[in-house]
């Protein structure tokens, strides 16, 4: 169940500290201008290096393997890796025996019996990402009018209008604390078609929500005026049409109805929750030892890897609209 | 794509006005026992009738069509068929030239290019949630240990302290203003399997709300402390492990890690907009004649449709996780 | 797993002797002609009565239960059911503990537990492929200038060429001995667009052969020249193109090359096997008694079941091509 | 649709003459040991360099990429790749223009609007089935008692009672005029548990068939008796059961009733036509210049790849057994 899509299909592959990562994309139509180059800026914007962030550093450069022909895409499936260079895993060798709270390392090692691939968090690494980032790429050629824009609305307590004043020295003392902040992003996505999504289980939302969460870290998703919006009354709520294209007066469904989009901009968020990786002493159940003791996780961390998510949230969502426009055959014969 | 599942699988079809609507549930395991009696509680639960719903009522009494035999399952696809008694559809027939805000009226017309049926919302009506209900009932005798509850956390400007003392009037008063409430529901899963959800794609998470954001009206779901929990320090957030079955000390994480389930109790809140079918006048775009007029709704329809959702969100949920029990087939060969 | 299709989904539910059997049918685009009588003609062709076909009749008349508005789709799911009139299940009681010869009764017993339904061969009867000829009906609309003609090449040892003058008797005798036949059965379809079929395990003749296999007692499927043409050199089998349109001046592969049909007529072979239901008396285990012993069957049943099978051949090979049909999005961006 | 599987899913990519060619899969059950030695005998199997195969060398060694970790599958996506080394892509650069006869030369630069990779087949090269016997080798783990027998039945006019006498010389014959052949292969399983496969859409036949088309030059499938089946009667057709297990006296029903296996041995024969490429000067239309034209193929192929089909044969119905196994999940509940 590492795949996405019925149309537009993404597969993930790889390990934290393996060989590499990738994706492999099938369903992406023949004819569509692709190189390396295309990857850059976005592939860019997802690394670590910046503040709050992990000093591991990976040049995260992509390696078309198949698909793409003369600098166009094929028809044929499009795999992407990444290889993995700048690993360091003698720190998470117990992790099995000693799970990091907030972590997969119990959960995983008790579905797979103890086989999982556990350093760096192996295949349940926030690393893969990196090929929704990758596919996000194509995805949005496909999209081509169609306009992702991603703002950090909070971190921890803080709210984007306190970032300029204040982000730096709360996310310096937060790290200096051995501890890791999460927050919330919106996403506002304009020239969607209409009618794009199908009723029930293929409604926009349930496309796009079954995608976000599968984003390590995401733990709540809403659209347009979500959970605020259920105090308005319905005659606040409901978001009138004014003119011929379907435009409404406010956008409290976020540009969906029915499942269906309605050509508003679809607007969204998310909650991230804080890095489960903290340098500060926690406990946690020793599996061999049969005891609660003190775990000091090592390593290299985000301090806050929703700084990370922006893109990874753009063009996730992207993978899934991707999908659905492709779906969107016409509807009259 | 009103398929739900990859083992458990459940097809939902029928429109509100037309002869019936039903779920073909496909993928039960034959040799469990059903019988018409199985549905009472759960369906009875959904009705109407109460302050706060619609008028409207249906006796909702299921048919079984298919995949019992001698009151067991057989293993071949079982058919769920309720007919339509009580439908009066005069007053939708304007909707295609001036789309109902907050419905799927204008989004439906433009994908279906007109053909659809939108007498009482047609195939979007919240009529199709009974065959999640009865499909429900189904999957949980498949998790027959697992225990389902729901609770209406707020219900508009609400909190559900005060409903004793409050709800009542709040319920009357918006009805006779002609306008219509939201809320939000909680669900608590106790006694359910360690290992359940696959990486990325397939997250507990990624299924359940998949589901969810198909049932109408739903905006946001949250897993644990949600939106909340965002606010949070990493060492505050992370649950941590106190005992060997993997007991958490906290359970911040809604008992998924990493997309799968670690043993503690699935928690999880959705976000219910108010009904969108108002008798208080509003505006629209009559797309005929091609100006905003006034739109004044008739027909039966809930001041509080969350007032229903609980079965309905307990039973869908339970219709994803049975999908995810079948499919966590052993990790050790 | 009684789905088919990617983008147009067919589902099958029902039992030989229950209340009824049915299709419902998914992706189906909104806004195509639908009515009754335009599944009049191909259901009577898969009716029964002729020499050499069951006495059992049913009217076989389709109840459009869902996703058809004003004779028109509507791009909902299109649930039709046909009610079962004509049952007679006293003579099928044992045949768990004694199972019929070439039929599902001892593989589904054992994969059942023995809570299948049994009665005329249950959810494994010819009958349910009522639901693919209904399925087809629209499946040809979409395809709507695609031509269907299938044949009967041989029944039993008799060719095709001696039908007119052998065949009567034949059926007659092999009545009258309590026997029954088998046969091979062609289809040829014209004006198929090229370009149909994705690479590999999407291959125009993998949907279509797992599409056929699904039909009782199809016990071989070959393409173009199928086995004769393994005898030919590559000289002689490689069909040349000779035009602008890929004409080809012979079709020993049947129309598809790679897996995606070349504009030729698709060309294609089954082989159907006897009837399996026999009156001549046959050894078989008794799993209760643990001997072999001698089984007489009663009953109604088809002496030669292919002479039903062309027409349901003709539709659920439409199925198979209009699902690849909307799945063909153009390949240029 | 380069994906096969519901459980066990495998999904391949590459090209002929592009940087490699590999497969992906995804549902394997952790806990399964896995070295590279594992692969090489069935890899040695396929191999070119016996008299009429391709004098193409490569040295198919497998890189596993992900989802094994210290030699057990963790239960992660595997991702096994081959490099293509020795290519040599000259010979094929205008295949677009007059496309070679029994290729998919034509029909794939109609699909793909001459985008796709036509140098060597590209995506429809016969390599790719090096992925099919990589994935093969898992899951004959997974199936672990059962054993997979396979026999070259005809080459060309060739009986295998012949073979010792004849092939020699009819294979350089046949290369020596520039020609091809092609053939039967049987399958004969042994020990596959009753209950495999589901009624209609997924039945064993089915699955089988939809799997073994995608190999590339196979034209026809049938199981057991098959197309001369057709000519028995019933009674001798019919597989009388002769003891508690199920074990029947004959076996022309293949060992499988109603798609579902009955324990006897499953028995399939395929029928693989002669190899396209040809040196034999052939017509083809030329689409630039608009006339027929002569075509001389060069480059390095088989004069009768058939002979190095019975490995990708036998592993490539392993993996649809071994995805059918892992969903035959137990019946009782």
């Amino acid at each position: 169940m590492n795949s996405f899509g019925s149309l537009f299909r993404v597969h993930i592959y790889g390990e934290s500290h393996g060989s590499g990562i990738g994706v492999l994309i099938d369903g992406v139509p023949s004819g569509i201008k692709l190189t390396l180059e295309d990857f850059t800026i976005d592939l860019s914007k997802r690394k670590s290096g910046k503040l709050g962030t992990t000093p591991r550093k990976e040049d995260d450069i992509p390696k078309i393997i198949s698909g793409v022909f003369n600098n166009f895409t094929t028809g044929a499936p499009i795999n992407i890796f990444f290889e993995n260079k700048n690993t360091d895993s003698k720190v998470y060798t117990d992790f099995k025996s000693h799970p990091r709270p907030g972590h997969a390392d119990f959960s995983a090692t008790e579905k797979y019996s103890g086989f999982n691939d556990i350093r760096g968090g192996g295949h349940f690494s926030g690393r893969l990402t990196l090929g929704l980032v990758a596919a996000g790429v194509i995805a949005k050629k496909i999209l081509n009018n169609v306009i992702f824009s991603s703002e950090i609305e909070s971190i921890g307590l803080l709210d984007k209008t306190k970032f300029s004043e204040k982000l730096e020295n709360y996310l310096i003392e937060t790290r200096n604390s051995g501890d890791s902040l999460g927050g919330t992003i919106s996403l506002t996505i304009k020239n969607i078609p209409i009618g794009l999504g199908e009723p029930f289980f293929g409604s926009t939302e349930s496309v796009i929500s079954s995608m976000l969460f599968s984003i390590p870290g995401i733990k709540g998703v809403e659209f347009g005026a979500g959970f605020k919006g259920t105090e308005f009354l319905g005659s606040k709520f409901n978001d009138c049409f004014i003119d011929k294209n379907g435009k409404t007066s406010s956008n409290n469904n976020g540009g969906i109805n029915g499942g269906i989009t309605n050509g508003n901009d679809i607007f969204l968020k998310v909650a991230v929750k804080p890095t489960s990786s903290i340098f500060k002493p926690q406990e946690t159940f020793n599996f061999k030892e049969g005891s609660i003791q003190t775990l000091k996780i090592n390593g290299r961390h985000d301090v806050a890897f929703l700084l990370r998510v922006p893109i990874i949230l753009e063009n996730s969502v992207a993978i899934a609209l991707a999908d659905l426009y492709l779906q969107n055959t016409k509807s009259i014969f």
